[in-house]
């Protein structure tokens, strides 16, 4: 059947509601404001194709909505997917699992979200499991006999042919889908999450560096590890604790073992004042000997997990008890956040201890959908505790789905496969997430110091040694190099923090994958010419030339507007990388590239490929132990590269509280010129004096290199 | 809710009907008539618990039925397991999925029937996905304070509770829910396969060697390879043709090539005359460039799969056309069979090419039914033409469902973990399922002769050469080992077809896992005098002994009533072996066992560590290059076991066609006894004079080795 009424829900923003949405869902959830004025401001658009194309069916009990596909076009997101980044051809089954370790499309953060590089978006807001069929189903009467091969004999034959349409399997209580315009893939996705309220701005502290202690560390054994950062002078920001803080984990009390943290607040303010904010893990199953545990008992699930509660935190009095908890014996002596475990737990893959989907809960909801949910909702109440208090947490989960881009929270995972680490910083940035490739341990120097280069340039630098008690230096061959991008960090600061302003006002992600910058028609250019040469060169020495492969380039991404960064993994001193149009110059090694084509480039242990775009102007400030307290400043440090004009952005603010929403924040271009004598001079062009984070301004011009 | 309907379906079945079973199911499709009498014949039983502790819950919609576990119950069962034989505290999610690769309880085969180690067992008789929460979902009321540990400090902490009941999801539209009684374990197996008609006997030629040819090969060099197999003097009785047979593969046409196969008749004729029966390659999705097509195409599903039609076969027309065809072009002609691959295809792991779950079908069925019974569909059809022709069929299919024991097929897969194949035929043995460890390829002679020695243990002994090419003598350095084993195949085959006919008459599995023949409580006796065992030797040089492992025992199986296999895989060189009490033989080395134990034993590469029980008679024949046609008669030989009494038991009849359902067969008690000199003598008591098969009779008496 066709469908008519498509309503506009904001601009370049339609809705389609289907049957008859019932409960929660995610956009309900969080309560999104959409930030109108920024959509506004985006160019008008309609969708690439006919409305009426889109066709809704039922089919056995269920509701199949069905969209056009053009032939080569590429569909990205679908949420946190390690393990392929186009997933044109495939089924997606958005079913949030821990263990995600088959390409089915079971994540972390499944987000029935896509976006199409034709430059349009479709996401559909239910607490439900969603399958969305990506071009995998092929209907008969659609089928081209043409595309038929016999495998016997034909080389050109493929298991998936070429389908028309994406098919999505609706909830059989209906859903209300959204459909975001472009006109680019970039723009798709910025309205996806101004849709969803803006990117999260973290605190700066967020933004250094994070280390994780041994699970059973006591206060005194903290707090020598953390005075060994600076003794071996890395920076660090944020000492993580693991389960045993709790008095009981698994089930968790979210209490302090009083035998290892005797005096919480005394311990949270020692490193306070050693310039360490304190970070928790915790889960969600809420043990007997919790004293939460008799008055949340009757707000919690008809299944145990681990022996705990399954408490429903869709409601409010649950919430309040939670938060209550937190609140006094966490925020208030002054702990900064959270890493909020297992709320990912699938009953599919091995976990055999998870609450089924058929599991009831008092406010109405089951299994299945509380599974999807509980991600965001510890998002969303920790999130709201701290900004309660006028403070800005940055943390970590392992569950999340759609309209989380507000969220000041980073996903990780039990997996460890660095290519699909890399993989994560690429696919996130579809879906308005967050994700940390963060460092646990190493089967040798390589790869510990090519694991640290990338989490370096990640939305959380983390070393989690929760398990193996390493520490940055437990490497001591590259100790150097490993400080040496843990410092890099420190210094793209404010860099990076702009990045993320840019994020919340206008929705474009700190780190995107390469389709944000490049177009299709870009990517593919760039892919013939090197084919082509490879082909004159296919009798050389050089055999590695002589292979076509179909890359999906979901190894290398952009951080901030300026930079593009290619990691090397164990086994590789040497990779190809695809650079946008324009100059491009080795941020480390000075070395000239004209873009718009795939280069090679060599990197030793001692180097991560990263890329700035000539005419970029890049804030940077000194590598300091942590981010400074609010009354310190620091010198900004302007850097131009190339040898013409040059522009960027700095925003600046307090660094730590809400007030930018007050408009207490200051933003300015940067711009270089060069006068008629070839002299360079810069400026910062702003509505707000000097940035007031900074004691004074430098400016390098013509660099080609830090 | 309590349940006060259950039904008596059977002798010792009961059946009890949820909500409205729609369309049709496993038991329905299948027309299963139990073998009433036989089941008369077994013990009367009442299940081990209350029929008022069974209870239905309606959540959120769906139907959950719960049945009480006790706290050290095992549940085995649920299909063609390969990760694990032990399903409690597993969620087994009943999907068929040709690619199994996560312990999630997907499979080619996925059964809704378990057993447990009480002595009952549960069927789910539905077309649609069955979840079975085999003790891994705790209800908070259930949940025992005692066994919350703290994961912080107490070793003894586990992930899954002991749960006190199985919560099963019924589908939404209802099903029959059947009950099986005991009392053991092997009863409730026995009671299972007779309710559903009975286990298949293959034909004699099926017990054999096969050998798959690479895809592309002509007849001439199919013809070739058949007479190296005579050259070798490797036994071997079918060639299997891969898709190159088919004009078109992928889809298919399931019409020969014609310029491979110009002339299918003669070359079929050609083969049989040396001896081998000939069995095609093929699967479900049919060509546009087929015969069939346009008459199949109004009798299809939505979706096309590699361009192929995805035909409807719970629809009679479909079935004729289907049956029309392969009657004329390959049962007419002699083709003994086929091997029905690709009927598995599940829309969730890699798969990105199967028609989806919402597939509608002429019928009505969707895809998610006419996936799950797609297995079924195509053995019935299949199993029917040959029946037809009152020919036996044997042969192999990637998918299947409950209420299959009757059917002639062995199920095989792409995955190729030793350990986990060897896995499959115990597992199997609970569900009414044959299997294959089908061989492929090889890392080396070692791996290869470990790989031939399990299967020539197995229902189904087969090199599966269609993409590697290889050939039994493809180590030269173990040729004569691998030779030695096929060869011993042959000599069993009496016995192997005894007990197939035992599995027809009585439903006791040829091959069956360890808890058919051990009580839970033998096993742990045996497994404490072990550990106790090891205690003492903790502190010598053998370190293996010093662990305590939780074993499963899901690597060896008895073969038959009087032979217990226990294959060694690539990498060891000795293992240890759970042997039911009596005394034990090693079946080629002579070495005298006492049962009721656990031992260690040594076996290089030459051997596989088999074991005969004293008091056994094995009935053997010579080791043929095929099974001789059925004019030919073969000695027999009687080898009694052990120096006290014995006994055995000898089926026979044509082995080729279904006369034995009228009575065409014959069945002797095989007994051994010794007069007061000493002096043993044999005797055949049957009611039918002398096995027709056999031109003559020979005993050897009181042996311990082959």
């Amino acid at each position: 059947m066709q469908i008519t009424n498509w309503q506009q829900s904001a601009p370049g923003v339609w809705r389609l509601t289907i049957g008859e949405p019932q409960g929660i869902t995610p956009l309900s959830l969080m309560g999104v404001s959409p930030k109108t004025v920024a959509l506004q401001q985006m160019p008008q658009v309609q969708p690439p194709f006919a409305w009426e194309s889109i066709q809704l069916e039922e089919a056995n009990g269920c509701l199949i909505l069905s969209i056009p596909l053009d032939r080569t076009e590429k569909l990205y997101g679908t949420g946190l997917q390690l393990l392929r980044m186009n997933q044109r051809g495939r089924n997606r089954y958005l079913r949030v699992n821990s263990d995600p370790k088959q390409d089915t499309g079971e994540t972390h953060a499944p987000v029935p979200f896509y976006v199409s590089d034709l430059g349009y978006g479709v996401l559909v807001d239910t607490s439900r499991i969603v399958t969305l069929y990506c071009g995998s189903t092929m209907r008969q009467e659609e089928t081209q006999s043409e595309d038929i091969r016999d495998r016997n004999t034909d080389k050109g034959w493929k298991a998936t042919l070429v389908a028309s349409r994406v098919e999505i399997r609706i909830p059989f209580e209906g859903a209300d889908v959204y459909l975001f315009g472009g006109p680019s893939l970039s723009d798709v996705v910025a309205r996806y999450n101004l849709f969803c309220g803006g990117g999260t701005l973290p605190p700066k502290w967020g933004l250094g560096f994070w280390h994780r202690v041994p699970t059973l560390y006591t206060d005194q054994q903290v707090l020598e590890e953390a005075e060994q950062f600076r003794q071996h002078d890395i920076p660090c920001d944020v000492i993580g604790l693991e389960p045993g803080w709790h008095s009981q984990s698994y089930p968790v009390s979210y209490e302090w073992e009083k035998s290892r943290f005797p005096e919480p607040e005394k311990f949270v303010k020692a490193l306070d004042q050693s310039g360490f904010r304190v970070n928790l893990w915790e889960h969600p199953f809420v043990s007997p000997k919790s004293e939460l545990y008799e008055e949340l008992k009757p707000l919690s699930g008809s299944h145990s997990v681990w022996g705990g509660l399954a408490p429903d935190y869709s409601m409010p009095a649950a919430v309040e008890l939670y938060k209550k908890q937190h609140e006094e014996q966490h925020v208030n002596i002054g702990v900064s956040g959270y890493k909020l475990d297992e709320c990912d737990g699938s009953d599919l893959t091995n976990n055999s201890w998870m609450f089924p989907g058929h599991a009831q809960f008092p406010s109405g909801l089951d299994g299945e959908q509380m599974r999807q949910m509980y991600g965001l909702m510890f998002q969303k109440m920790t999130a709201e505790l701290f900004r309660s208090k006028n403070r800005r947490t940055y943390g970590l989960v392992r569950a999340s789905n759609a309209a989380a881009s507000t969220m000041p929270y980073v996903l990780y995972s039990d997996l460890y496969d660095h290519k699909q680490f890399i993989r994560g910083i690429c696919n996130s940035s579809f879906s308005g997430l967050l994700w940390t490739p963060e460092v646990r341990r190493a089967r040798n120097a390589e790869d510990w110091v090519r694991r640290m280069q990338t989490v370096c340039f990640s939305p959380l630098a983390m070393l989690n040694a929760w398990g193996d008690g390493t520490k940055p230096w437990s490497f001591p061959e590259v100790e150097g190099t490993v400080r040496h991008y843990i410092k890099l960090r420190m210094r793209l600061l404010p860099y990076l923090y702009t990045a993320f302003a840019t994020y919340r006002e206008h929705g474009i992600p700190p780190f995107r994958a390469m389709p944000f910058v490049m177009s299709a028609s870009e990517i593919a250019e760039a892919e013939a010419m090197y084919a082509e040469a490879a082909e004159q060169t296919l009798n050389t020495t050089d055999a590695a030339y002589g292979k076509k492969k179909v890359r999906e380039w979901d190894d290398q991404y952009m951080f901030g507007e300026a930079l593009l960064v290619a990691p090397l993994v164990e086994g590789e001193s040497e990779r190809e990388v695809l650079l946008p149009s324009g100059i491009w110059y080795g941020l480390e090694t000075g070395e000239r590239y004209t873009g718009g084509c795939i280069i090679r480039v060599q990197a030793g242990l001692e180097r991560i490929p990263v890329f700035v775009r000539s005419g970029s102007i890049i804030p940077m400030m000194p590598a300091l132990s942590h981010v400074p307290p609010l009354d310190t400043r620091v010198p900004l440090e302007l850097v131009h590269f190339g040898d013409g004009m040059g522009e960027g952005n700095l925003y600046d603010d307090d660094g730590e509280s809400f007030d930018y929403e007050q408009g207490k924040f200051g933003r300015w271009k940067a711009a270089v010129t060069q006068n008629a004598a070839g002299v360079y001079s810069g400026e910062l062009i702003g509505t707000d004096g000097e940035p007031t984070s900074f004691s004074s301004v430098t400016w390098r011009f013509a660099q080609t290199r830090l």
